[in-house]
């Protein structure tokens, strides 16, 4: 268990490095700009596998949203154990001691689970929990779910065999969609999507099961599903953060433009040589799985390199390089696996910490 | 604090996942060939960044390490906090705050620490710490230390002003060579280092400042360090775990070929449609910024996508898919990052689990 790197009313220039920061007045306005998107069109069901902290997630549900996603059981449990009613587990969950994880939660919460495979739903039925059953579809992630359609509809009707299941609707994610650069790409992708949760519906209803609600939509591409009118709730996530990633989409009506509200803050270490400053935080500090993090509003400054623990920042022909011991900020290119290497956000307003909070499902991958 | 995923005589098939697993057997052999590789011609202070876990550290230091290397206050904090009594911050420390914590830890082991600025020597000299300081010169990382001859010479004179540092050596570490492919090159690099360390030598020399300890090379070089004659010790850290980017450098004498003794547990959590299975461990399971995590002895089974909490697997034309609920062993592309995803290690031999090993270092970026 780590310290935090900061005290409640300690400047900036005093945090320890590196450190998490959420710049709390960005983050608030991100938090109005989706409500103002929605617009009431759609449920909200935040994902809270960006945030992991349900200090977060209590002012998605104030801003309006209906409860949260997670991925994994033990993310739930710390979403439930920090006070927040209602989770779907938007993932499926498999194996014996996962499943009475996730039974054991449903007594606390209202709990939803996601399924798409018949012996995993006589799993989970077994269990004898009540829970809220989604099925979900591949609208083209190519990753988890049945086919669209008539797969589908097969297993919802297994549904029926568990009276404490029940079929709460279709989880239909494309987060395949989510960084196609254009706004054009990204439409046409949840147009499709959109076209499978419909024939799916055209099942169900051929069935004559009801199909609940339809749930998926991600920062980069809700507006699309909530236009599609094939969507009644949507699973943002990462617009609480915006990171260096999802930066580079375009962005543009129909989505709001969300602000960086994240941040890792850097040391420099290190000034060896003209031209060459070194951060205190490397890989270890900051995910570069979707690229290297940006140097925030430092005109000339980029991060070249990262090593675990190391980022080597080039300069530009006439810019300034920082002094040894001065402080950066990075916007990390990943927020969601680079919030999981902290356990707690420093809160920021007008360069003033008001706010450490913990990142209670760090670590949460089971 | 997440619960660790196994319970001690558990066997292999009934731990949670994902989880990060130690194959003790290889494990054991990989501290053993190191010792051997070196055979007493140098000293070894293994590099805690890649375990963060002082039992580790206790097993390399009874294999003859003399004491452990850490990149930050706070791992060497967990170090000492574990037991162990020598420790080098093999990188440099700035500021106020964290200096202040290195003093302090100073009065409870023996801590050395780098410098390549004289600003911050007198900022370390000035608390006043009984410190071993070393001197890190650039061999070719291109990362921190002072440019190799004359300029660190002087910042070693400099020294001389503070009564309770002692000039310790030289901090001359080629982490740019590690990851060279063939043995060939690697073999060059350290070579340059190598110069790079004489003319230090001579420049100490002509100041009539003796050199003390020269240390430097990791898992990927350090025969070719030893070879040289130009250093006293070797950090290698990697070499107990051996992940896949390593294992895609040549490996032949002088170098020995440690073996895959870290691994990722999987568990197979959808089956969706023919030739693809999904795994419940993703980027926060396993770190890809060196690439994608290995499938191990299933062969005609490859990683070919992960996202957050997904890896994709694909199966190659006549290869069988594995079971909804199997469990998998991944080889990590990088070990150093994944185990800073982990708050234990499933300490594991011949399938059934013997230890837990808590890494108390984790997250200690500060």
């Amino acid at each position: 268990m780590m310290q935090p790197p900061a005290r409640i009313g300690m400047p900036l220039a005093e945090i320890d490095t590196p450190a998490l920061l959420i710049e709390l007045d960005a983050f608030e306005r991100n938090l109005a700009r989706l409500a103002a998107a929605v617009a009431g069109r759609a449920r909200v069901r935040a994902h809270a596998k960006t945030h992991k902290c349900p200090e977060i997630a209590r002012r998605q549900l104030a801003a309006g949203a209906v409860g949260v996603c997670c991925q994994k059981v033990s993310e739930a449990e710390a979403m439930v154990e920090g006070g927040i009613g209602d989770v779907l587990v938007s993932n499926e969950i498999v194996g014996e001691a996962k499943i009475a994880r996730l039974a054991a939660l449903a007594a606390r919460a209202r709990v939803g689970v996601c399924v798409d495979d018949a012996a995993n739903l006589c799993a989970i039925g077994a269990s004898g929990a009540k829970l809220d059953v989604y099925v979900e579809i591949d609208v083209g992630a190519k990753r988890c779910g049945v086919p669209p359609g008539a797969p589908a509809a097969a297993l919802a009707r297994e549904l029926a065999a568990f009276p404490n299941l029940r079929f709460a609707g279709l989880q239909a994610y494309q987060g395949a969609a989510q960084h196609l650069r254009s706004l054009g790409e990204r439409r046409a992708a949840i147009a499709q999507a959109a076209a499978a949760v419909r024939a799916t519906k055209a099942a169900l209803q051929a069935e004559g099961i009801a199909c609940g609600v339809v749930t998926g939509g991600g920062s980069g591409s809700f507006a699309f599903e909530i236009e599609s009118g094939a969507f009644d709730e949507i699973q943002p996530g990462s617009y609480v953060f915006m990171d260096a990633d999802y930066a580079r989409n375009e962005w543009a009506a129909p989505l709001p433009r969300f602000e960086h509200a994240l941040f890792v803050l850097a040391t420099v270490m290190s000034r060896p040589v003209a031209g060459r400053a070194v951060l205190d935080a490397g890989l270890k500090a900051s995910s570069v799985d979707s690229g290297l993090p940006l140097v925030w509003q430092r005109p000339g400054l980029a991060c070249t390199r990262v090593s675990d623990e190391h980022a080597v920042l080039e300069l530009a022909a006439g810019a300034q390089l920082p002094a040894l011991g001065e402080k950066l900020l990075l916007v990390p290119g990943h927020c969601d696996p680079t919030v999981n290497l902290y356990e707690h956000y420093v809160c920021v307003r007008r360069g003033v910490v008001e706010a450490i909070w913990p990142i209670t499902a760090r670590g949460a991958v089971y």
